[in-house]
């Protein structure tokens, strides 16, 4: 096996060696990349690639573990993963069982994966994950590296880009030699399933589509005003009265499945259960938990935010969040924080007494931060950390450090950025993303050309940009349309988070995710053998305007 | 059987009364259909229905033919039909045999159908085509009754979305009556298949789509500067040079079974060939049929719109559209005519000289008139009608009498229908019902508050409204987006073509579309028995914004 000729002790100062090369590389690859055959999606680091070809044959072809690999046939993770790699590369296509004649030169008939620290097969991923590979393809045994599955999974992703078939239909692929690693460790789609429910099988097929962009992070917005789909154990009257209908939930089972679905794609869960605003569901099943409003003397009859003055308020919320920092793994809930409407607060008198009583006058946004200050507390004492929405800490006086700020509003968010990370708090930047957002053209263009650190501040303030998330809200997006609106827009995400800051060329993305499109196209097409139905030749909705 | 105690010879007469009733019936059902169990789109001419209910039994209901029916077992496309109701009805749902036991009252089981004139089952449906229908439900044996077949189409569809499952999942219906016919006998959806290609699958699911909102015409814009998909069997060259590759054609077998499934539907294939403009894929495989552009006096090496001075232009288009008149049994052909660019013409010395011989001066809209007045000319003598786009009006000196005039410029339509109707010509109004421009809301209100015969005009002007066609341009649209951005946006239009013009109540026309949105997606999940994916308890994307 011609890769052990490497020696693994050896492969650290490669990968060394390699990264210092890396902007060089970036620019060698932009040029190997002009090939029609390489077409990578989001681009690694590094790539070089040569006109020499291999071929593959279907019925022999396997992925394998290395002998010296940490991992083995035990790591589930990685059987599932080489099973479902091995259908995108083979099963989509008709295989031409005659082209094996017409085959010259060596046939590449093995992907040996080796992993070289302890593999973390049956953790779940985290912020701090390591997901980088390097791939080396020559024959007949081309070797995948990484020091955990998740970086395994990353590079299989790439290899089953890098093969194409050629014009006889036999499946090929160019001798390559890739280093890759992310950019920002925290990359992210943000799906609704208040608004509209979401079936579990949209949000499967939403997770598929994220592995072939190298997302690691569904930030999963759970509940709203509207709705309240998640089915608690504790308090199984919120889902009871505050989702659409008893077929409208996610039941235990249903979340489990689902986290389990995304760890195996190397993604995490991170939940949101945005308060005090946005509760309007919470409150058909929670009685005594959203602030009655007034007009003047009388009680209105309407609700708001939830009442943060009351301590049966904080008693339910410490018993929830409970609940969920065992039924979601991850290290990170996010507690929402945004749009907090102040007009019901004002008009009830007990918040008005309570006001006084603190000293807070007609400051709001000082009883926004108690109340958020608290939850913050909670969620620090069940050992998880918090994401919020910015206005968090645009209202705070002081705030948790470690405390995750995300930045959505459109209005200089590069402002809020250098404010955010001067601070001290790491930012995810969501402001540029709103995918929920439409458009006549080609505003792919405009995600790719956002750069995340692309404001003022210093070089340990932008080391505080973890990441970035593609936000599909759900007032006009349902499972028959989450794919098209969703996809391939947010592959430019995916690249912008993923790939060297210099990889910027709108004609090369042009090009590679002309292709990459197809491909998910082809990936997203259950059966195998199936011919695509649709009949894509060109992407107009790519082109420019006019 | 009951309903044969009204006699056929007596039915014309019932006809009459109710149609005189229509306006009061109109009201009336519109408190008939506050019932949550009548959500019929678009709404009928008049509905009558009561709280008395049948049930139906999958395994003991029937399609059948009236004995005095002229239309019998051997009308295959009623045949055709009953199959597909049947599944339509009863496929979707789980069946719940337990309900059986759960029945009380009447049974329906059988809907028996009448065609009282010569049925027309193996004819095209034509723009004169009697849509009309009466549907008599009542039990054991309702009926349904029409002219021709294509009412029978119309009332299987209405028939289809009174039947409801009730809270036992026992199949459901209530007792009624009603009498319908379109307002305009022109109700059409208008697809490209130039800017991206559509497979014949899409087709194909598009005319379902059109079927279950009684729109009428396909207006299959076919070619168009990107792409020339038809492949044609005089002239071969053109699909070979022009179709974006030899899968993205549609082939004469290909468009022979787009008109037959089209025509067992009551939908008509009005194709389009547009020209003189938007053809540059012309010229890929015709050569010297566009106009070569001048860069002062030397030819740029670019083309403009087909060139209007040569004899060979007419002879080839001659021989083309005699092929298209034999293809498409229509007898409407579409001609285009739009956005001719006069700069290209104005270029080219010949065309100069033509246009200095001929006394045009410097007036291409001359020119144009020329060219489209010849096509038209070769159109009629091959008798067959021509649809034209509204330059083809506002650019001709004379026009031949008869040339249908499609609206399309959004800019003061209104005023552009009285100006071609007051003229004589009639009219095809499509300008407030760009469909592929999108919006961040409920754009179908808009489409809806439209009255196509809101121009200042006399009656004779209003009666010269022959109907009206949702457009969705291609630049953005192939397969994967196709059907959600369609749809339910094109039901607006179509009932507003097919109801009674006072049906207007945006509040009635939510809730019903909200039902029968579900009712397509239901009817659109091919497999009998499974369960729709798609979860969409609300409808946020149909409720107001903000």
């Amino acid at each position: 096996m011609e890769h052990r000729g490497l020696g693994w002790p050896r492969l650290p100062r490669l990968l060394e060696l390699l990264a210092a090369l890396a902007v060089q590389a970036v620019r060698a690859s932009a040029v190997a990349a002009a090939s029609p055959d390489l077409c990578l999606w989001p681009m690694p680091l590094s790539v070089q690639t040569t006109p020499r070809v291999l071929h593959l044959s279907p019925d022999n072809f396997f992925f394998s573990h290395s002998s010296t690999s940490k991992a083995g046939p035990s790591c589930s993770l990685l059987q599932e993963a080489f099973r479902r790699y091995y259908d995108y590369i083979f099963g989509f296509y008709k295989w031409h069982h005659g082209s094996a004649d017409l085959r010259v030169g060596v046939e590449l008939q093995q992907l040996q994966v080796s992993v070289i620290l302890d593999p973390e097969c049956d953790t779940f991923p985290k912020i701090s994950s390591d997901e980088s590979y390097t791939l080396l393809v020559k024959g007949p045994v081309a070797s995948l590296t990484a020091n955990r599955v998740w970086g395994v999974l990353r590079g299989l992703e790439t290899f089953s880009q890098l093969i194409y078939q050629d014009f006889y239909g036999t499946f090929t692929v160019n001798e390559s030699n890739i280093v890759d690693s992310p950019r920002f460790p925290h990359r992210g789609i943000l799906i609704d399933t208040s608004r509209h429910f979401l079936s579990v099988k949209s949000i499967f097929k939403t997770l598929d589509a994220m592995a072939f962009n190298k997302f690691n992070v569904l930030h999963w917005h759970i509940v709203d005003d509207q709705s309240f789909p998640y089915q608690s154990v504790t308090f199984p009257g919120l889902s009871k009265k505050g989702s659409y209908s008893s077929s409208h939930v996610y039941t235990p089972n249903d979340v489990r499945m689902v986290i389990e679905y995304a760890r195996l794609r190397g993604i995490r869960i991170v939940p949101e259960f945005d308060s005090p605003g946005h509760t309007q569901s919470w409150g058909e099943g929670q009685k005594d938990l959203l602030t009655p409003c007034y007009n003047g003397k009388e009680p209105s009859g309407a609700f708001g935010p939830i009442n943060p003055i009351w301590n049966t308020t904080y008693s339910f919320l410490s018993k929830f969040f409970k609940e969920i920092s065992t039924v979601f793994p991850d290290e990170f809930i996010h507690l929402g924080g945004d749009e907090v409407d102040f007009d019901c607060w004002a008009s009830n008198p007990e918040i008005q007494d309570f006001m006084r009583d603190k000293g807070f006058g007609r400051n709001f946004k000082k009883l926004e931060s108690f109340y958020m200050q608290a939850v913050l507390d909670m969620i620090s004492a069940i050992n998880k950390n918090s994401i919020v929405w910015q206005e968090v800490f645009d209202d705070a006086s002081k705030l948790m450090p470690g405390t995750v700020i995300q930045v959505w509003k459109a209005e200089d968010y590069t402002q809020e950025q250098s404010k955010v990370t001067e601070a001290g708090f790491p930012v995810i930047l969501s402001a540029p993303w709103y995918l929920d957002w439409i458009s006549y053209g080609q505003d792919w263009k405009r995600y790719y050309a956002v750069d995340p650190l692309s404001f003022e501040g210093s070089q340990e303030q932008k080391k505080l940009v973890i990441g970035g998330e593609a936000c599909l809200w759900g007032e006009y997006v349902d499972a028959t349309n989450l794919t098209p609106r969703l996809w391939p827009r947010a592959s430019a995400v995916g690249e912008r988070l993923w790939s060297h800051k210099d990889v910027r060329s709108l004609e090369d993305a042009y090009r590679r995710l002309t292709i990459h499109r197809c491909r998910m196209l082809r990936k997203q097409t259950p059966a195998r053998g199936k011919l695509l139905t649709t009949s894509t030749q060109t992407l107009d909705w790519l082109k420019p305007e006019g």
